[in-house]
């Protein structure tokens, strides 16, 4: 069975390292053959919208997904004839457009913080007043990583935030005040099975993700996020796997956004859950049966960002999985993680404390 | 860090698969492309005692090490001014030779079945009558999986062993009344640190590795096969994972054979221990901290051989790990292995019961 990945970052990488040892074979899209990606499995080099470089992809392998979800729907759209495409583009458009992702969420009945829409100076000044301030200041597309954001905490910065994003298509969002963001994952398979992987706890820097807890042990929260994202998957009648993030605010559940793909929250789960986000990636698209979400302990998960940490230091951590995607080095950027698993909630927090110290000083110092 | 492996079987793959994450390089040599580890890495086609090529692999690469013992221990040591090869080809050697191995052991006083050199038919009548029957003649290089062996149970065999495997260097073993086959593997790292797994438990059949148990729990026992383990790896100052069989006979252990490599019999090691065999064998000759070998619970692995069962029916089984080293079927062939983690022994051998049950179906029938 062959995958075609369009896009070849670390999260492609995971999906070919989680495909390998059942058999699958995989071959890459991507702007350059030193990716994550392209590092591990053969690649096709070229943009990511060529539909040409797309439609070849298509016809040498069985299914073809993706690793971002800023791939061009169209270009999808367009090599559907040769190949399935999963998961389906239309939970990716709708995930690449801030707007149309806060109007499903309204119409699912998923609620969300309350959110306008700006076109105009104007709009900017109706939405601050209508919705209040503090809040962000959003392009509709092409938004990632805290990329692409104002936040707005006086009448006085709408001007320059309207100076730095105006001309674009954006959302206006309410600055919610919540007590944790939490995000869920699961997956639905060609047949219809869903599986949903415990809550995690997810913490913020910059816009990126710092690090990651799970499971976030909340029975009526993973009820609710669990019946969230099962709307979704049925909605589009998804195959794959979907992340949702989530802001806690008094008990509620408000949707920040959803992710049409592996996320960074799950990354835990290649050891800390018996089958990883993207092996359950996998099987699901091909159709094969799910494997079990259970946590098999308490995971915390730290992102490496702009430098890694001296990986000798590190592996002498017990029981420490260290992930390197062989990026080049460069501020804000991913370039790897690692997960450690304790038997308690307490022991790993408290172990999550020493290695967060340790990140600290060792990016930089290092 | 680039990692050159000669041989791209199942083992150098699953080695590659466990580097991968910890942002290792790996190139390969073999004779065909096509091979479980040139379907993740590139690889260079070619003889495995083909110097010039060897070469190649040494010059490209930090690290050379070698994924079955076969290889040419000459080759090895032509391209040592190149780069390091780990493990020492010392070991590789001792470990080609049956008779070498068995002198090494003796030489280290750990304890080995009766044997005797084999050069003539009469060298032949004369063991058989010292060491009794029935006992096995094994050619004293080149064998595996069973492969260059003949059980010998009253004389009168003696002449159709002889026949067959005759004109060859080949060595009189007795024959073991075991009640136990087990193996310990192991690895010392480049700067002398030394980690051993539990025991593991080991049942053949027609001479090839059926299934394993781990950990096989026996205190004395495991002290016993540690010292002697040791004992090898401080003989040669050796580098990178080693296994040692034994036959269990009346609560001694008597060394059967030694690998110089990772080992089917430590497959069990990728899910069911906190660091697999494959990676401390790359901590080991890249000289980084080795990692916790504990079990994180009962394993039981089983080989797929000739012929992969149907992989939908088996990823319904809960928590199995399906690994499918991508080769062509063929009889007597490794295909792949699946591994089961359970929380208690029994629970492990009760699973263990109804998968060999489904293998027996599912290999015979599908």
């Amino acid at each position: 069975m062959r995958i075609g990945i369009i896009g070849a970052g670390q999260l492609g990488r995971m999906l070919a390292l989680a495909g390998f040892p059942l058999g699958l074979r995989f071959q890459f899209v991507d702007r350059s053959a030193d990716t994550p990606g392209g590092q591990v499995a053969p690649i096709l080099v070229g943009e990511l919208d060529d539909v040409a470089l797309l439609t070849e992809l298509a016809r040498h392998n069985d299914v073809v997904t993706f690793d971002w979800e800023n791939v061009s729907a169209q270009g999808l759209a367009a090599i559907e004839a040769h190949t399935t495409v999963l998961p389906p583009p239309a939970a990716l458009a709708a995930s690449q457009d801030r707007l149309a992702e806060k109007e499903l969420f309204r119409e699912l009945r998923i609620p969300t913080p309350e959110f306008a829409v700006v076109d105009s100076e104007g709009d900017l000044e109706r939405a601050t007043t209508r919705i209040g301030l503090p809040g962000v200041l959003k392009t509709r597309r092409l938004g990632y990583d805290g990329k692409g954001q104002r936040v707005l905490r006086q009448t006085s910065d709408r001007s320059a935030a309207w100076r730095t994003l105006g001309g674009r298509a954006l959302i206006f969002e309410a600055f919610v005040d919540f007590s944790r963001e939490v995000s869920i994952i699961g997956a639905r398979s060609r047949n219809g099975e869903i599986c949903t992987y415990p809550l995690a706890a997810n913490v913020h820097a910059h816009g990126i993700l710092s690090y990651t807890t799970a499971p976030y042990v909340h029975r009526s929260l993973q009820r609710l996020a669990e019946h969230y994202l099962r709307r979704v998957l049925q909605h589009f009648n998804y195959v794959g796997v979907l992340a949702i993030e989530f802001f806690v605010v008094r008990g509620r559940l408000l949707a920040n956004e959803m992710a049409p793909r592996v996320h960074n929250s799950g990354h835990w789960t290649i050891e800390g859950a018996m089958t990883s986000q993207f092996e359950n990636h996998l099987r699901a698209i091909i159709g094969w049966p799910l494997g079990s979400t259970a946590a098999t302990g308490h995971s915390a998960m730290l992102n490496f960002i702009g430098r890694l940490p001296d990986r000798a230091r590190w592996l002498r951590e017990p029981n420490l999985f260290f992930h390197d995607y062989g990026k080049q080095a460069r501020a804000g950027r991913k370039l790897g993680h690692c997960t450690v698993i304790e038997p308690t909630a307490a022991r790993r927090d408290l172990r999550l404390r020493r290695l967060l110290s340790l990140r600290e000083r060792s990016i930089s110092v290092g």
